[in-house]
């Protein structure tokens, strides 16, 4: 019989945010997947150990998914992965991919995901607690309420600032400095949480006060002004 | 000393999307408070004691937070459960109000929460797995990728639906038939859960085959074609 894939998240960077459905998952699966050359450096990995301590006794192995748009390369590493995946499979083995945040909101699980079930294998998608919402409550307030819409954006850009209700900014890093400026003359009310729930974490209250440079775990919380 | 207050987010339905941190302050919380008049009779303290079976022996309090437009009525339910959950605190008890999927996304529970907070009590909000991350995990595919923008939307809403990227479309409930009427205008291709991880749970994989009808716990993911 062949094996199953599951895609866990393990939520944005505080162990308890794991649901008990992922450490269930996690501690039934023979083999633990994460992405990376060394796994036990892989940010996913040191969350879902802190949470659950006998991931260091798990088989683990790393899957390289690089940062990167070259096409060929991509493809190519995708392949491999699938590969090296759909061989633990057929040894009739549960596989857990770990991957920060929920797998279904910009991971790269998904890719992994799509690849494996077309190749004729068994996948779940274990949900995770995905940043902006951590980041909301680490803020002690809401992120929308009533009739307001709440709007996910992945990188700076004036026309998504003009939305009406909330706006989440995701992974500023290396553009950090051109929403800064977008923020600042629009003159928005804003909030920046970086590295939400890891060690380093740091809040600003204001689009003024943030920094130009952001490590890649920041994001920027805009709300309707009418609005608490 | 005075006692906390910890707004708790349940997740959609499934007790197994209880996160660790949900399970622990429900555990170490002296009172359990419930929006409704029947703490047994809510969905959220259904969810919470179906995932931690001790819930049945603590102190606990339901909260009536009427789903009116009425301002004056709702003025005075707040006021009312102010009091209440003042009342709690002031006894120096930590007090947990569960609250279904998470906290800061469309909950009752931020109307406590600020009113708790301005009358000088400490807060916290502990996260918990929203319906439409659900949803997407049940359907067994991501929700948005890459430099996709994800938009969640509380009615139906023309505009919106022509947002770039991933639309989520909440609580459709007595709207539905409208909502279904712009989907097919549209030509989009939709997916529809219904009471996602709850009993009675069912899915639509297009706006032609969902009913004119669905109950409040539903929700509509429409994603651009380009994307799989």
């Amino acid at each position: 019989m062949k094996g199953k894939l599951y895609g866990v998240g393990v939520g944005p960077g505080d162990p308890e945010l794991l649901t008990l459905q992922a450490v269930r998952i996690i501690r039934e699966s023979d083999v633990i997947l994460v992405p990376g050359k060394v796994p036990r450096e892989s940010v996913a990995w040191q969350i879902a150990r802190a949470g659950i301590p006998e991931l260091e006794e798990k088989e683990t192995v790393g899957v390289e998914m690089p940062m990167t748009r070259e096409k060929e390369r991509l493809q190519e590493a995708h392949r491999k992965a699938r590969e090296r995946i759909c061989g633990i499979l057929d040894e009739g083995k549960r596989a857990a991919f770990l991957t920060l945040g929920d797998p279904t909101v910009y991971s790269t699980y998904l890719y992994v995901h799509r690849q494996v079930q077309e190749a004729g294998y068994e996948t779940q998608i274990v949900n995770g607690i995905p940043s902006f919402l951590a980041a909301a409550a680490r803020l002690n307030e809401g992120l929308v309420e009533n009739t307001g819409q709440l709007h996910v954006i992945p990188a700076p850009d004036r026309e998504a600032l003009e939305l009406p209700g909330t706006r989440v900014f995701m992974k500023a890093g290396k553009q950090t400095g051109k929403l800064k400026k977008l923020l600042e003359e629009a003159d928005v009310s804003a909030r920046v949480v970086e590295r939400c729930g890891m060690e380093g974490e740091r809040v600003w209250r204001s689009a003024k006060e943030m920094p130009a440079e952001l490590s890649y775990y920041s994001l920027v919380i805009v709300k309707d002004r009418e609005e608490k």
